[in-house]
């Protein structure tokens, strides 16, 4: 019974992340689905992904949290469109969710939509929001084991965005046991190795996601 | 419809949480559920307070991860009694989880009780599992703005357990606007500030649960 009420929850969702995905290729924009745990540096990743390629390309956000504007007033400061999400206590972004906050955005301004997830690496990864590629982050500080713990996000995602590297000489992560683990889940899966705070590897980043929204 | 399927499933855990709870009492053993986001160091938490107060009392351990043994293989290092649920796709342990995985277990033989949820800001808040009390780990590396955007957790724990402090020279997080913000939350909960890798802070927490538990 628990079973089949989930798999109507997902029947719908996927049904609206359809509709979301007509809107988003009428509009020509190309849309992100951004994923991580908390505190692994979404914002932050958000923040020096439109400082490096705003000239080139016009971004716009949705910011999913459980409650809050923080993140919203930060992306705010950057002068481009965003939309704040709150999901009260649902622990990841729906389609249906995203099919309302995506009215209040001008969509055909948009070459680039980033949405931020709720920090989770768990149920985001099962909800079509109608994005063109699933991203995660995984902070090195959450240590080397969590590919195989949390597989679902790992396989779904085309892109894996490790931050905090300045953090490595003062962990005891393996980074070469975090990428062996994460490409034998997902072998086209597509690593970066970034920081936010020195900038290391981010025009990598930027670039390769230039490449495909243009 | 949505809201009263997810409160009807509340209800039935509910339930079944005050069964775990009388067996709990009856075998004489404190039980703690202990959540946070993935990578903040519960089952190194878990470790260190076993090694700490292990000739005190007699200690017992339920992993929770979505997939994987890894962290009951490291508890069963330790020569203590430990279960490992997989919970699937789900994002949080329930009571039937528990009810099922304590009968392999040898409750009468145990001062205490170490559920270790799955990792989570969100949802394992907002499941009773019959424990006695809920400890929250929160990272520093996470980030000064998790308590505002995950409240719940913050609501629902006794303690709050500030990990990995050995980094806080390397990081920007502010450690006193974490204090602040969660005990705005939660005037009553007890904080601790501590390293498993520098040992730092420990013996305030394993000094602190030891007096509940006896």
């Amino acid at each position: 019974m628990k079973v089949k009420v989930v798999t109507r929850i997902l029947e719908a969702n996927d049904r609206i992340a359809v509709e979301n995905r007509k809107l988003f290729n009428n509009a020509g924009v190309y849309v992100i689905n951004l994923m991580s745990a908390p505190g692994a540096g979404k914002t932050s990743i958000i923040e020096v992904t439109v400082k490096n390629i705003i000239k080139n390309l016009r971004i716009g956000v949705v910011e999913g949290d459980i409650a809050g504007t923080d993140d919203a007033q930060r992306v705010e400061g950057l002068g481009i469109p965003v939309v704040q999400i709150n999901t009260g206590g649902a622990c990841h972004l729906d389609a249906n969710m995203i099919n309302e906050a995506i009215t209040d955005l001008p969509l055909k301004d948009l070459d680039l939509l980033i949405i931020e997830n709720v920090g989770n690496l768990v149920c985001p990864a099962e909800f079509k929001v109608g994005e063109d590629m699933k991203v995660m982050i995984l902070s090195i500080t959450e240590g080397d084991d969590k590919p195989l713990k949390y597989p679902l996000m790992f396989q779904e995602s085309s892109a894996l965005i490790l931050n905090k590297i300045d953090l490595l000489p003062y962990t005891d992560a393996d980074i070469e046991k975090i990428k062996r683990n994460s490409l034998s889940l997902n072998p086209s899966l597509k690593i970066f190795e970034v920081s936010c705070k020195t900038g290391e590897g981010i025009s990598e980043w930027t670039g390769w996601l230039q490449s495909l929204v243009k």
